[in-house]
């Protein structure tokens, strides 16, 4: 199975528009030492032909450019993404999908009320829907194994476990009440019969006791790395909420990720969807030099895995 | 006054993600005699401190990235634009408010019409909602001028008259009985009292008589440059509609802009909103030969004028 990341940053990307942290005033004065991000975005394949996104961000067009694998191959009109599996209904893991409209036939794995957000509350996304069958959405039941197939509705042995992580819906969301609460933020294990398994948690306030035996049995995991610590948004902005109050486990301190997963034994431990203030970004700091002694990598534009 | 040109194509961008028309394939394969785009968007700023947006691509991210003078000043969370301008609702020209968010005060011009479709009807423009007076609406009455202020509120001496332009409403807008029809789309002439003054028509199906004194008063213009002609998108997709029923006139033919708009003494003539598919974006070709010859400029990524 082939994985590349092709985008590694949290909601706004690296360096963020109207943000002048250290970070991204460092970054656009070109003394950084690190790398520019744009948003969080995976796509994988079991044999290289056919492509799966694990969710949909707004840098999803020039993603897409930047991926020679993902371009159209056949006919004038053509892609080579079989689906879309979103897991959650986050605005930067979602609005990707508004710019594969342009008529073309495309299919979606969520959650019922994921789906429901999108094309009950939003009526932007009438745009997948201006030819008949347009979309194909399938319903992902957390909990349940479900089968990942070619558009065209082949077995290409792909199987995807989803776990039900703790969080809620996005700020946005109308009538949470009327939606279910296991339905809001998942995280995937997704297996390929040809060989191959890896864990997608982009987004996690905690980590729970019987993840650590999915993520020992997988051959990457793909782990929330958006904040270092708990307050680090409040000290950058001046208000807001703390990185648990955001659905976050931050790194580092006695209760973050670092710390609470130092036994794990899955080869390939990556830190992914990493906010701009976040100073593990900066390669030549004491963070990154921790993070990386401790057995992690911290995912970057262009990062591939054959597993 | 400065003008720049931070985006030039149409929705979906050049090459487009799904497409392999002769234009795209040339250019991913390194052989077109042309530039790639991304989706149209400008920027301008009567004395290059304050800057407004017309409209918000859905490249707006990296566009604004790309242009030094977009970039934060001072503080930690700061941007140098002042406003927003909307002219339509079609998704190509209003996603980029939803890169805006991340709690930055904001102050969007527009229809009544258009301001309810993006609010009213899409959950998903709550984010410009999350804090107290986080957007400024300011609404635009067709036919009657309107003054552009700082985001303070100070007076710029930038006026800005909106022209009715005789078009629809998106596809995927609910109840279009509800919405005035002369609120759908406008075209916009800018003025400084600084000095400059240029029109901003990217989509419309026709060229009004009274139009033409309002250009000619102008010293640039920024026009409809989506099709070269009227069927060309039917020929690459093999489906879809005419120029025309999508709101453009095309360039070429008897009807088209380049001989109705031949006697325009505009100093600055520019077609700007290009479609991937048209030829007049390859410059060793006779359309764009044809084009320059008559005067016009195509417009690109990075294009800049001083008015």
């Amino acid at each position: 199975m082939r994985v590349k990341v092709l985008g590694a940053a949290a909601g706004g990307a690296f360096p963020q528009w109207n943000c002048a942290c250290s970070n991204c005033k460092q970054l656009r004065q070109g003394t950084f030492h690190g790398k520019a991000r744009t948003q969080a975005q995976i796509a994988f394949s079991p044999e290289g032909a056919h492509w799966f996104l694990l969710n949909a961000s707004p840098d999803l067009r020039i993603q897409i450019e930047a991926t020679p694998e993902l371009h159209p191959r056949q006919g004038s009109r053509d892609t080579p993404i079989a689906a879309i599996v979103l897991t959650c209904a986050e605005l930067d893991q979602v609005l990707g999908l508004l710019l594969l409209r342009e008529s073309q036939p495309l299919h979606v794995y969520c959650t019922e009320s994921v789906r429901r957000i999108l094309m009950e509350d939003n009526s932007m996304f009438r745009v997948l829907e201006r030819i008949p069958d347009q979309v194909r959405w399938t319903t992902i039941r957390p909990g349940v194994r479900f089968e990942m197939s070619s558009l065209a509705g082949d077995s290409l042995g792909l199987s995807c476990d989803p776990f039900v992580i703790p969080s809620g819906y996005p700020g946005y969301a109308k009538e949470k009440s009327e939606l279910h609460p296991d339905e809001a933020v998942l995280g995937l294990v997704v297996s390929s019969a040809r060989g191959g398994r890896f864990a997608y948690f982009p987004g996690t306030p905690a980590i729970r006791r019987e993840w650590r035996e999915a993520f020992n049995q997988c051959d990457a995991l793909f782990l929330d790395g958006t904040f270092w610590s708990s307050d680090e948004l409040q000290r950058v902005q001046g208000f807001g909420s703390t990185a648990e109050q955001m659905g976050h486990m931050p790194l580092s301190g006695p209760h973050g990720s670092l710390e609470t997963l130092k036994d794990l034994s899955t080869p390939r431990k990556v830190y992914f969807h990493l906010n701009n203030t976040n100073p593990v970004l900066d390669e030549s700091g004491k963070e990154y030099a921790m993070v990386r002694e401790q057995g992690w990598d911290v995912a970057y534009d262009g990062m591939e895995f054959s597993l």
